[in-house]
């Protein structure tokens, strides 16, 4: 193999590499073995790019966590109604979860076995915590139905949109009856739509 | 050990335990050997029981999919306008799965890898299939908001009923962030609420 044909790899493709392996095998079933395999390089060229798997670990996970939070810093998010903040969030949640699709998958199922692992459920608790007193202060504020409880509200709405990582897929060709394939701007649309109105006509 | 204080074990009690240590261990990494000293019985006495460990396996999904399809059996499932009828199917799943949790939180996390397992996937399957139909006849009706495609509703809808394994617990004391535990009729209020009405007021 010449220098000109062999891959050059960045830690953005590595990164790509890892969260699918890390995803299909779980973090602590995956090696550096594995991932040099997978990527295609030796575990010494692996080494040049990264010091350990947890840090590869922590890349992937910041590559989900780094734009949910950027979403809570947003106009949309400080300023306003709560529950138009809701809105803009959740709207924006989607988009990212939608973008980041591997990442965010890989962060929702992380067990807390280390410290990467444990900053990121962290993470997503406070993210949680950010939605959930969104929810509390629109319902305060009047505008959510009276007969709905915030907490029960803010976890149907994670269940409904964290399931977009098993069933949606952006692009490509249809991949039969596991996934549906929308553009992420149709997909947005539909899941505030529900949430915030409903499926009844 | 007497005849009288020794454990008197039925179906029922043995597949409780059998389902907490599958969903724990995952069906793949369960034996006999851990079923038995899970139960306190001897691997004979189980045997006594059941003829294998895929039959408990069996059994204890039939606990989730036969009071699901009773409900598509139901006649507020099959008379009426099909958004009634979906309204109905989504309240009386919520109850199936408010009470029996346990199956089915086992039912959501088969792999496929058994037949008994392979069954309960076509059951899901079709039952997502019967509630996806109702979805759509809804949708013809007109009944459904314009801008949801069908698909994307379905997915949603089960993306916020099937998270309440994870997050709802119908009683005992409140158990920190993890859970959220209600009534099983104001939970069942809230889904159905939000899914048909929206949270917006």
């Amino acid at each position: 193999m010449t220098v000109t044909t062999r891959r050059r790899y960045d830690v953005d493709s590595l990164l790509a590499v890892a969260v699918a392996v890390f995803t299909e095998r779980g973090y602590d079933g995956t090696s550096m073995e594995d991932l040099a395999r997978a990527s295609g390089l030796s575990k010494s060229s692996l080494y040049h790019h990264i010091d350990s798997k947890e840090q590869l670990l922590r890349l992937a996970l910041e590559r989900a966590v780094e734009p949910l939070f950027a979403v809570t810093r947003e106009p949309g998010a400080v300023q306003g109604r709560a529950i138009d903040r809701l809105e803009h969030v959740v709207r924006r949640e989607v988009e990212v979860l939608a973008d980041r699709l591997p990442y965010v998958t890989l962060l929702l199922r992380v067990h807390g076995n280390t410290e990467a692992e444990r900053w990121a459920l962290e993470q997503r608790r406070e993210f949680d915590r950010f939605v959930a007193g969104l929810v509390r202060e629109a319902a305060g504020d009047g505008d959510v139905q009276d007969d709905l409880d915030p907490a029960v509200v803010t976890r149907l709405l994670f269940g409904m949109i964290n399931s977009l990582v098993v069933w949606y897929r952006p692009d490509g060709p249809p991949s039969g009856a596991r996934h549906t394939r929308m553009a992420p701007a149709d997909l947005v649309g539909s899941v505030v739509r529900l949430a915030f109105d409903g499926l009844r006509r």
